[in-house]
């Protein structure tokens, strides 16, 4: 745990001992992170207006007529009462119209702040901000194989997400740190990215009281009365499809509410399983459970910033097994893209979701077809953009470089096309004539360092190069650049004094009870 | 060569012995193809109505100012000349408008006819027909390595493409057949897949006269006044950008033409090289190149069917190397879409672009983002759907099966969202309710068989068990695949006489002129 000690290096230092900061600043090295995703292409509308309608009208029949359960939270179905709910034991009735009403004082977009202002992010409207793998209790690599994920794997995550310069958050659970007490590891994880990363990151949501360490960490961080007034963090609330909202997610999504952090409000669908086989069905199914949640995190605290979520795969209806990159969910995508702008949220996706058990060709194309899917059906905020595995089982560290070089291939996308005098390029185009080239001309000598993506892994070498370099395949060359990467790690400055109190927080808390492993 | 020997196992019969047409009906194993895709989904359309105003300006001002070369072709310049051009010695200037005007001609979309009908494809509209790779010198495998592909290859993909449910054309020069003649493979390539398919089919364009042998075979499968009034062939031109049109190309597409035989108009586009290095430059050449190739066909023949083709790929500035699967080539691939549709002319681009020396995730990646794009910017014809590797030096027998099953992917995706009554599922979550779950429900029963795309390759199995059954890559279960298939693979049935009479004239063509390797 050496990355743990250097963290907390300046310990002994009293908060007033510049030393330790001055040396900090002048061995920092900053690492080139992208500003977020700002789309200048339209996103792909799968749906028409009646079909729409359609949906939107029986979502509010499915909240009327069926209901929604808040499970254990009698303050829940209090607030839902008052609201104008029909409240049936731990049944939820919303009459139509209602929810949406109130999903109305959600903002539409919001900042969070990241500990370095210059990796700000802003949540909303055309942006499109990257954030990695959530939540694998296995991690892999090409020469430890598949392994439970330790804290030492998490750490080197969050420096690698540090690193990846088109990786815009340092993300939440990137892989679950197995060795650690189930209720003292969010500890260490937020500290982990609070410390190895200057990037935002994401609360913990196990249990309401880590919500509230989480908040408590932050308010050392930024300050406490900056963190009321400011969204810091960004954190994963699941639903329990179908349409049951359990009291440890709720009581988490209610203390960041309060805090006016930010929740994503997040239905966890494997279709066919917590949802109707058909898109039309689950798509009616995934509004009615966000209208019911972000209703119910503005009854909590109008305003609270929230983000309409999707987490859809399919099912392998011959072996149960769920299935990911798949048509059906990417048009579950593309339809709750439309939904969620119509209700005015920021929208989430999930990235690198597939369901091999290797970084190979077929968890790439999966990838592949869910990244293009995020990128085209208007997701505001993208999980698990890269490193996810084996169907969010395993955290993979080559595929995490393979697809964090892969969204550099969105940002070039989303840019759109240039129609400058410049880019129009009819000089060029007289310069060359019929029968030339254009390598040696002026607008291409101009043009050539920033005219194409250029990837940090993939090999284009000739053939005979590559074969005489070893006929490595992409994992291969992805190993080489983790190991890399690893070892050109540089920690972003931290003031003494924050770093002192923050370690010293998660000493107390975690000497303040025995470790429970459930 | 037993293929060939089964293919023309009819031989000595004479052309009313039915006894082997029964026998072969009946031994007839018949493989299912899907239908070619009828997109319900829309395209993306990434510029807007100004930016494609300036493209097509900029378009006719390249054909007026700089003009085309036609080379080594006095034929043209007289067809040029007499349509009103300004020809100034093999430089064609084309008045503004003329192009545009000359194009409206040909049609917006076209049947070609295969042999079995039910295999008929339709091109244009909101049609996509998808084609194996084309071109390759090499072939690799996981047993074989990478090695010059020989004739016994080409008919193994031909026969890979017969199978294969989502192709739904038998493709052209599947890989090169470095063993034959150069004068005289395209004989045994035809012959390969007039017979071992009973796909649509590509003509040879490598020479005028090989082009008139493809119609003579034509004749011969289909008869040869059904030629003259039916499309049996969709051939590829490639046009010398920047802007020139060599003689040996423009002969064949004549040929085909004055055939109504259809071919594909496409810029040879690496990008920094052969156009521009900006995206707007880049469609600017490619309309006008596109314009003065489609034009010239409609002065050879009014009406030959033509589509509007685009290969784009860009250049690695540092090594000088392709690159494939690239934003920037998807950019343009977006927007010549656009440009095609407004052209009213069907529209072909490139499937499995990659530039990987494997089929690993570098090749998947860059494959499913090139198979996605094809899909959303409305592509008719789609070249290289499956197989390619290595920018274009490769067919890749794993590859092929690989991306075959992806293409399964596009079939759903184009399907769109269904939203009858049945769809909406609001039984069904009415029956399931709150906390239930849909796996028994009568809606999932009824719908689970077709409800989800269903891979014949990937896999999701438990961790477990695929580790027991060997913890294989994509590669290893595709060549397994590769091998089933073949082994599996029937020879469609075809009319002994037309058999016959297919190898007597390959034989003859063979034996009338010494070998060229040239």
């Amino acid at each position: 745990m050496t990355e743990q000690g250097a963290a907390s290096g300046g310990r002994r230092r009293s908060r007033t001992g510049g030393g330790a900061a001055r040396r900090a600043s002048r061995s920092a090295v900053s690492f080139d992170t992208a500003r977020y995703i700002t789309r200048n292409i339209p996103d792909l509308e799968v749906l028409n207006e009646e079909a729409l309608e359609i949906i939107e009208t029986n979502a509010e029949t499915v909240l009327e007529e069926i209901g929604v359960n808040f499970v254990n939270n009698p303050a829940a179905l209090e607030r839902w009462r008052a609201a104008g709910a029909d409240v049936r034991g731990e049944r939820v009735h919303i009459p139509r119209g209602l929810a949406r009403k109130l999903c109305a004082t959600a903002p539409s977009q919001f900042t969070q702040v990241a500990r370095n202002p210059e990796r700000n992010v802003e949540i909303g409207g055309r942006n499109l901000v990257l954030a990695p793998v959530y939540g694998p209790p296995f991690v892999r690599d090409a020469a430890g194989g598949r392994r439970y994920a330790t804290m030492e794997d998490f750490r080197k995550f969050v420096k690698l997400g540090y690193m990846s310069k088109w990786l815009h958050h340092s993300g939440g659970t990137v892989c679950e740190p197995t060795d650690v007490a189930v209720n003292k590891r969010h500890l260490d994880m937020l500290h982990a990215h609070m410390t190895l990363s200057d990037k935002p990151f994401m609360g913990s949501v196990t249990d309401p009281e880590r919500a509230r360490d989480s908040v408590e960490m932050c308010g050392i961080l930024f300050g406490e009365e900056f963190v009321q007034q400011n969204t810091v963090m960004t954190s994963l609330i699941n639903i329990n499809s179908p349409l049951t909202f359990d009291d440890v997610m709720m009581g988490a999504m209610e203390v960041y509410a309060e805090n006016m952090q930010a929740s994503i409000i997040s239905p966890f669908i494997v279709g066919g399983a917590m949802a109707p086989v058909s898109v039309a069905g689950t798509l009616t199914q995934v509004l009615a459970e966000v209208l019911a949640g972000v209703a119910y995190s503005q009854l909590v605290r109008p305003g609270a910033p929230v983000i309409f979520g999707a987490f859809v795969s399919s099912i392998d209806m011959g072996s149960g097994a769920p299935t990911f990159g798949t048509p059906e969910a990417s048009l579950v995508t593309y339809g709750a893209g439309q939904l969620a702008r119509r209700l005015g949220l920021p929208y989430r996706s999930s990235g690198s979701f597939n369901g091999s058990k290797l970084p190979d060709a077929q968890a790439a194309y999966e990838t592949a077809n869910s990244l293009n899917m995020g990128l085209l059906s208007g997701v505001n905020f993208m999980l698990h953009a890269c490193g996810w595995l084996e169907g969010g089982l395993v955290s993979s560290f080559e595929k995490f470089v393979m697809d964090a070089d892969q969204l550099g291939v969105l940002h070039k996308m989303a840019e759109g096309i240039s129609m400058s005098e410049e880019a129009q390029a009819m000089g060029a185009i007289r310069e060359v004539g019929p029968g030339g080239h254009y390598l040696g001309c002026a607008h291409t000598q101009a043009h050539f360092k920033d005219a194409f993506w250029k990837t940090d892994l993939l090999d284009y070498k000739p053939f005979e190069t590559w074969d005489e370099e070893g006929a490595r395949d992409t994992t291969q060359l992805a190993t080489v650049r983790v190991e890399k990467m690893l070892a050109n790690y540089q920690q972003p400055a931290l003031d003494p004094g924050k770093a002192e109190a923050l370690a010293a927080y998660v000493a107390r808390k975690k000497a303040a009870v025995p470790d429970a492993f459930t």
